[in-house]
């Protein structure tokens, strides 16, 4: 009982702590577990300790230095988690700013993609491009580093029922935008009326007793929101032809389209999108651009972190790591060495960068393949999504080239905004970024105008970006194979002597901010074990 | 060609003005349809053109005296818009503040219901309830007096798959506390693969074609997570016992409940709560108190409520209203009289006010039902929800009396918030209402308790509503029967005399703000079109 009269004036961490420092960790979640504070499921950020200075001194050890390469998310974490343990971090960083990926475009932003296109983003005051994360799931790590910083968080509407779907060539509904809401309505009801009526006609060899029976036919009565005869004719859940208003103005529900042309329409194949474990609602961004992540990790490593520095040479000796790297400012190469070294560098980028890394190493990060993806921000002078259509964020899906549109989730009925024009992967991001930007507008313009009529007369300038044109990226984020992962990626877990590799590629939660900062703290946590027993 | 390129320097409403004067009524909204600016739908809102000065100058006519009863958002809606075309009018408000259900009880607010049971809120700075309205649909007429008034929105969290059902009494997963996601991925896994293996079967006598059934059973194999065979097995998007990390740590999924055991849980009847057309994600509320409408609307009212007046009686002469009411701060009996009236009073409180309306009209009045709905806020020292279990927002919903717990959508991260303990409709708002405040908070926390055993240790205080007794409002929102819309409510419909009724009551909207918006509207353009004729 006296630990359970504790927790409540203790943090969840505090708590974590000190059951582990009796109980020790396993115990600790069993602890949790019986207390109930714990959720079901056992999360990664519950299971971190952070190196403790105190280990050190009660091992009688120093703070090493350490050279973290990359200033992107997992670079960053991996300077403040050894940072707060008093270990001595140089981050060397190519970039003029923190982040890598975790990139906002803003007014003034530039870049010269590989192929030399070159852009200059003329947004407005408030107007951004989150051009590479923009949302976050509420129970990954990102959120404890949001919590610990005083991040402001708007919530991220990745789902919206008053948005569109949009496709071509697929029968009676080609070239109709159709409300999210209508065919949900229409799919689930079709669907559930003939469910409903085979498990009803004892149709299907059920294992059911008939009282289950019953709870599985009204369950699809509401699911599909069925007659009392089990049939769909349409439903409000759906939408209206015309709402329903005051006095006598009962509304009219719209007609239900036709099972298929419902079916023919592809529609039913998005609605899944929304199922995925990292894309349920409710997801969250910080207010005012994701680049306040960075940001704020940056304010907390001051003279931790070196700009402008293009790592060129990574070598280990006997003791030490030393990684040459050219001042792009002065255009002098200097040297760096340190007792360990993270890098966080992508592998797309990495493979490329001379490394006395063993054989077995060097082939994996060679073998490794990296996304597509690719973005472009359209500045509007009126939000004509919220004034004219009543869509507040979300996205509209298609099976054109830009896949996507996602309306602006943040600063709500304002003037302004950028809308997300596209945002493709594959096959879809290749053609687009093959493109130059001025054609991808045009593109991003012509397909979108068709969802969007308002487009030209409303469209003021773009910004787009090809993930894997980005000089220090190359790529949206890593993709392996199911053979890599039990091979060549067992490879890059281990470290090469004194290099340990960090980054969303170094775990199963890639592409996602929370990969690249839970593998930092997985490597943090082994170099911290590794100097208390040196 | 010359109304489109316009309509990029116009406002929707100016260009609807515009067009209207050129084409008249329903020609606004074919030209409109022809250039895609209007979504598929016609909206309530875009319906209206608000009553005009001029028409009263051309038809040498001056603006009435109109007497308002109630200061909620019908008689706000108004006496905003009636004012803004020179109509002299007055709000009778019996309270001290505007909004009538739309209340926010913060810190100080106190209240004593009709049984005598009195309360004072103790909530903490930032922290409050809304004890009626709360969310608004992004299509809601209500979003364009937001605009209009500048009033900060911020999303309603309405969906959250983080977020828990909890039921008692329904067999294995009685007393289990499970995440959304995980009843939705096994229900609609389940309940896929049955329809699929039908399907692939020829089990069902289906008019599809053989590539239109190989779509059907593709939408099923998306829609339920099946794999090649067709068979749910679990799935990522129900969770993980152990969620992926970094490094080697692929995760572990959680195990599928089984088909008995989901069916009979009853949870999968929860799922439609969130389709319904006006619960649909997104939704909204304003930053900081849904009092910030009635607020806005007050600020542009200056000198037309008079609040702490008590309708007392209502009578009609050839060509003038009375009301006579009672001065709530002298206790003095006052009498106003104009040209018309509109009395937004619930009709759980017409009933019993003195008026010589026409027999017919107050036996309609005197039939009508009120819902009965119930709320109570708890205010937690600290956001555990947030904290422990990652929830942002969103509810918990439960077959025990408290039916759902809504975690609040709003300042994120914060040490304090007030969790709506239950919001309780029909039998379930009875129970809860017929106990004292003290015996509410305490059923509250006791239930409560069992889904989030933090309650006890975290809580401070709550305030409650039982809208049955309210006093001016005698019940949470109207409720007619099928064939009273056909009998009574038609004749509520009808003026008597110089008094409209006006509020959610009057409109197939009820239980929205909207519906007392658009209701007032409707009573606005009539008595000006009355006004323009006499």
């Amino acid at each position: 009982m006296e630990v359970k009269e504790k927790t409540g004036e203790m943090s969840r961490r505090q708590f974590l702590t000190a059951v582990g420092k009796i109980g020790g960790g396993a115990a600790v979640f069993s602890v949790m577990g019986t207390l109930g504070l714990l959720s079901p499921e056992t999360l990664k950020a519950a299971e971190y300790t952070p190196p403790n200075k105190n280990d050190l001194v009660l091992a009688n050890r120093n703070g090493k230095k350490i050279i973290i390469l990359g200033g992107g998310i997992a670079g960053l974490t991996s300077a403040y988690e050894l940072g707060q343990a008093g270990y001595d971090c140089t981050v060397l960083e190519a970039r003029t700013r923190p982040g890598g990926r975790i990139w906002t475009v803003r007014g003034g932003t530039s870049d010269t993609e590989i192929t030399g296109a070159a852009q200059v983003a003329r947004f407005a005051e408030h107007c951004y491009l989150n051009a590479g994360p923009m949302r976050i799931p509420q129970f990954h790590v990102t959120m404890e580093y949001i919590r610990k910083f005083n991040i402001p968080i708007e919530p991220f509407n990745n789902v919206n029922d008053h948005a569109y779907y949009y496709n071509e060539n697929v029968g009676e509904l080609s070239g109709h935008k159709v409300r999210k809401r209508a065919a949900k309505a229409d799919v689930r009801g079709y669907v559930s009326e003939l469910m409903a009526k085979a498990v009803n006609q004892q149709l299907l060899d059920l294992p059911l007793t008939p009282e289950e029976k019953e709870k599985l036919v009204n369950y699809l009565k509401a699911e599909g929101d069925l007659d009392k005869d089990l049939f769909y004719k349409g439903s409000s859940r759906g939408g209206y032809k015309d709402e329903p208003g005051s006095g006598l103005d009962a509304g009219v529900l719209r007609d239900p389209f036709s099972m298929k042309a419902i079916l023919n329409s592809g529609f039913g194949n998005f609605f899944s999108s929304e199922y995925s474990y990292d894309q349920q609602m409710m997801m969250f961004h910080p207010v005012g651009g994701i680049d306040a992540i960075p940001n704020a990790f940056e304010k907390r490593l001051k003279g931790v972190i070196e700009y402008n520095s293009e790592v060129t040479e990574i070598s280990q000796g006997e003791s030490s790591v030393t990684v040459k790297y050219k001042d792009l400012k002065s255009g002098k190469e200097k040297t760096v060495t340190g007792d360990y070294c993270i890098c966080t560098i992508p592998l797309s980028v990495l493979k490329s960068i001379k490394a006395d890394f063993s054989a077995e190493m060097k082939s994996a990060i060679d073998s490794v393949n990296y996304a597509s993806a690719g973005k472009i921000g359209l500045q509007f002078k009126r939000r004509f999504w919220e004034e004219d259509e009543q869509i507040y964020g979300g996205n509209t899906l298609t099976n054109m080239d830009i896949s996507s549109i996602y309306y602006p989730p943040t600063r709500y009925l304002d003037k302004k905004g950028v809308l997300l024009g596209y945002y493709a992967f594959g096959a879809n991001a290749d053609k687009l970024g093959a493109m130059s930007p001025q054609e991808r507008e045009k593109h991003a313009l012509a397909q979108g105008a068709k969802i969007h009529p308002q487009y030209y007369d409303e469209f003021e300038s773009s910004f787009s970006v090809d993930w894997k044109s980005v000089k220090y990226n190359l790529g949206g984020w890593v993709s392996y194979t199911g053979d890599q992962r039990q091979t060549i990626y067992k490879t890059l877990c281990k470290p090469d002597r004194r290099v340990y590799l960090a980054g969303e590629h170094m775990s199963y939660i890639t592409a996602w901010m929370a990969g690249g900062i839970e593998s930092a703290r997985s490597v943090v946590t082994e170099i911290h074990q590794r100097v208390l027993q040196e």
